[in-house]
């Protein structure tokens, strides 16, 4: 079966979380937001013209008679599927739980640079924006960071269960992205996380991975994205 | 089995969605932040004292060998476990979605007193919550609340399956706190969202969720919870 993945298609943003368990499990998709009818097709199951319930906004995610969207619950999906998600219960629901845990980190590197709303640029909210980024670098990243170098303390070399699963892919993303967004302060950090970048050095090293990040299909960050550099927002 | 919700004891919060589908469910269960040494007791999950993977934050549910953490998660496990959950999988996924799209409203909606840092208190940023809150009344809360009642439109009296799930109830709770955070921008809205509303009805008068919502383990909204009513935000 043909999976369809439904997410914008010139920026990495949540959709990369998906890509990723996508790719690392060799699974048969097609990104459709990168067709040429992509963007009318994006328009066309956020209006309602699928069957199936109605996803708020991308990533969404097509599988048969199956439509998930949000990012953690496809990725939770996904690797439930493919040997990417420990098989008992205790192990999925914890996993779910700090897949969750970075939604919410990404959530709030999201409104670093849109503190105020998402309807208007950041050229528009630049004075809010620095006050949030500066209380995310002071508090809210090496809180997130702590929690999941801690979860590695107790768990080992991977975030749940004995096998990396999508939630180590995610935390391979999520220091990808810290560290284009804000180098100086994941530089500060980097003493205090050592497990946390060492799982992200594991990771990009699989194989199937990193033939991934090495293809035109990894689109490289930038500033239309979650992780963006905005040098005045990292201290 | 007797479930254990570590939640704060003052606030309906995050935990408010997990209290109505232990109600609704009659499940056997301890509100452990109530329990007179209840504050010591979530600390020392916070801190890592009990096996199982760690919690950024309440809510935090145990239930045997299992612990999960996130709002949606743990409502979604219940709902599963007791017939408050469609029993597909295509169901289930579809409920996680909107259960999950419902988990960033209340995001937002906590973000409309707290835009710019959860450590200081709504005093010390009320310019940015004015802005942040305009701009929620402006399109964030139609936008989310027509996505409900357009997917009440497309599944019928309830919002995933036949039958209500863990999703209605936390559109019940969702309807009661914008009620009373934005009672004026809630009844501007009030004729746009006609499903929406008589879902909250109907899922009031549920016999157990009643008996519940007249006890006193129900708590009142407040300004420390997520839910506030301060008036310069309702427009």
């Amino acid at each position: 079966m043909r999976y369809e993945l439904y997410y914008w298609p010139e920026i990495q943003g949540r959709g990369e979380f998906v890509r990723l368990v996508l790719e690392d499990a060799d699974c048969d998709y097609v990104d459709v937001g990168r067709e040429p009818d992509g963007y009318d097709r994006i328009q066309a199951v956020l209006s309602g013209e699928r069957d199936g319930v109605l996803p708020l906004a991308p990533p969404v995610l097509y599988a048969g008679s199956i439509v998930v969207a949000q990012t953690a619950a496809i990725a939770s999906f996904l690797g439930g599927r493919h040997g990417l998600a420990p098989s008992s219960e205790a192990g999925r629901l914890a996993a779910l739980t700090i897949a969750l845990t970075i939604a919410d980190l990404v959530a709030e590197v999201h409104d670093t640079h849109h503190p105020t709303t998402v309807e208007q640029g950041y050229e528009t909210q630049k004075e809010a924006a620095r006050d949030r980024a500066a209380a995310f670098r002071r508090t809210r990243l090496a809180k997130f960071l702590g929690y999941l170098e801690r979860n590695l303390e107790r768990n080992g070399d991977v975030l749940v269960g004995s096998a990396v699963s999508y939630v180590d892919l995610a935390a391979f993303q999520v220091v990808e992205g810290l560290s284009y967004a804000f180098p100086r302060a994941m530089k500060r950090m980097s003493a205090d996380v050592p497990r946390f970048l060492a799982l992200r050095d594991r990771v990009a090293q699989r194989p199937r991975l990193l033939r991934y990040l090495t293809s035109p299909r990894r689109l490289p960050f930038n500033e239309q994205g979650i992780f963006r550099h905005y040098p005045e927002l990292d201290g």
